[in-house]
């Protein structure tokens, strides 16, 4: 099926995908005096004696805002605002439809990290949460970290925590799959960008202790040159050994490739470097680091892509409807590690038992939402 | 009926009024291929060759965002953005109901000029129009005057054109009711803040010559002390004989009071000082400048307020919806005071024969929408 032409006939005839719809009813001239003035003023009294209240009697509890910049839309690049409205609503009637959580797109006309912040800061009495999206790095390490500390509703990039967790489950699942330990795995993490850092961050969270990440340059070690101060923190907590050099040197001896940079960088040869039975995680997308029957004609025992057509999708969208039902539902000011962490467990185990060529659920599957919510409302910090 | 306990009980029930709905399947996996990845991919990549395409294959044209600083909510002050939220939720259903617009409220944390139109500015790419909303004056000039010239998508102040357009047809219909030319009538506006200034803009570009403005310190005239520029500004264009004092000054021999100020400041004796058959609008919300009947005992010939429980209500609710609905349908990117005017004929002309009971038509008559959009298309700028 041809989605590209599908999708911009399904786009030019409705217009865009997302609307807005009363939840009460505006017949009447009383329903109007009810839901608008003079009724409304006391509803707005009682938040200005008590703006939590605006929790309770607006639908601030159940919104979020999706804000992106349009600088990272999709594998396409800095295509600008406009340009990521489609990718914004679709993400919307995504959390609509799987999660019930009403997100609004923001895609606005600044790529300034501190302008950024402030338009979220700005918004913030209106939401109960921010979606950041498809915003490149390094600014959106910068921007996360800020509103991590200067909000206090939770702040999610799903481009970082998103990934993150979605590779994680897959990767915990790899491993039940085939009766391996995670903590004992060697991992090599081809790009240090948004994915690529968050990716090494929740891992280490999971006591992995072998990670090597690579970025344009090669291989990401304490005190090279050429990194942002974020590559340079990642560089003191992996790569203990100060490995140089490039993919095919990060590769001899390693148990898992994740990719999270561009196609076809991953050539077979290399994959027969790796340890036995290597799991291959190729997400770059729309083109994969390598084509899953190549990796699998070089002896890879499992392989996951971002694509819906190959075994294993990597898809972020397994992960966002619950983070926010579960961040909604618990009234969380902060989205914390140990919830990434959680998250990405509780995906996992949404499979009973996870095969090769099924480690992650089907996005279909009603319990994922729930199960991640669930274990995010049920996590102390 | 007690609408304030029905709204508190109604908003806390439904958490709120709005919510957000897809406006396409996403039902099977080949629905999230063309709604979302991959198929989106087309989309956003039409829309980076040509931004416009925006306007067709996203909901961006039938949207627009409510802002607020929430300085100056209905009659209640500077209650902060959160406060907004009710007023701002009602709004959007309304815009929804009556006129298919979809509304976003975005009640938003600054009350510095600059930032506000600096947020508007970024917002942009989302929306299709801009209604400001509840931002207090002297404000509220400065960031519709700069936004009318920097955006490329219209702005609509609904305490300035909104107010404006419906006291105008009011005023019309008034004249209508009774036999006279608007243009020889003599105009007190009492209150010069962003209804006020708007007012008194519309009227003279209906050809009015003599308007009086007052604000707390009393009648405005060129040269006055204690004005804003926006007052010095309006002083060049009424009062020609620079006449000063106070309410009792002005009414001396005027046809027209229009009250945008506060509860219970027009006196009975004072109407008595106006000529034949005295036109009062007291719209100050919740308490008018002077009750219906009191002012009819004094000798009022017609009498509006902004409620519902009297004869005559001047309710922004009858413009906003149909403005933003021709303009959108217009495809405008500015909301010119051509278009203003053209908007209060079209609203005044919704009733066939006006009474002095009946100078506004009811807020459900479904040709007001259509009256005011249809001017506003035709509008040749």
């Amino acid at each position: 099926m041809d989605f590209n032409k599908r999708a911009l006939a399904l786009h030019r005839k409705n217009k865009g995908k997302i609307e807005i719809k009363s939840k009460v009813s505006v017949k009447t001239k009383n329903d109007l005096s009810t839901v608008y003035t003079p009724g409304v003023g006391a509803v707005s009294l009682a938040i200005a004696k008590d703006k939590k209240a605006s929790f309770l009697l607006t639908n601030r509890s159940n919104t979020i805002a999706i804000v992106t910049d349009g600088s990272a839309i999709l594998g396409l690049g800095n295509i600008g605002p406009e340009a990521g409205m489609p990718v914004m609503e679709g993400k919307s009637i995504i959390f609509k439809e799987f999660a019930g959580v009403d997100a609004i797109p923001l895609c606005i006309n600044t790529q300034d990290a501190e302008e950024i912040i402030k338009f979220c800061k700005y918004i913030e009495p209106s939401f109960s949460g921010i979606n950041l999206e498809d915003i490149s790095a390094p600014r959106c390490f910068t921007i996360l970290e800020r509103l991590e500390k200067e909000l206090t509703i939770p702040v999610f990039h799903d481009d970082q925590d998103g990934t993150a967790i979605v590779i994680t489950a897959a990767l915990i699942n790899a491993c039940r799959a085939t009766n391996r330990v995670l903590r004992e795995l060697n991992i090599v993490i081809n790009g240090a960008g948004a994915a690529g850092l968050a990716i090494a961050n929740l891992l280490l969270c999971h006591g992995i202790k072998n990670i090597i990440l690579l970025d344009s340059q090669g291989i990401v070690y304490q005190g090279r040159a050429k990194m942002n101060p974020y590559k340079s923190r990642i560089a003191l907590k992996t790569n203990k050994n100060k490995i140089r050099g490039d993919l095919t040197k990060a590769l001899a001896g390693a148990d898992v490739f994740i990719g999270v940079s561009v196609g076809k960088v991953l050539k077979k040869n290399v994959i027969k470097l790796m340890n036995q039975e290597p799991i291959i995680f190729a997400a770059a997308n729309p083109i994969p680091e390598i084509i899953p029957k190549d990796a699998i004609a070089a002896g890879a025992s499992i392989v996951g892509t971002g694509r819906s057509d190959f075994p294993n999708q990597i898809n972020n969208a397994l992960a966002f409807p619950g983070v926010f039902r579960g961040l909604l539902d618990g009234h969380f000011s902060n989205f914390t590690l140990k919830m990434k962490a959680s998250a990405a467990i509780a995906l996992a185990y949404t499979i009973k038992k996870p095969t090769k060529s099924r480690i992650l659920p089907n996005i279909k599957d009603k319990n994922v939402v729930k199960a991640i919510a669930e274990a995010i409302k049920t996590c102390n910090n």
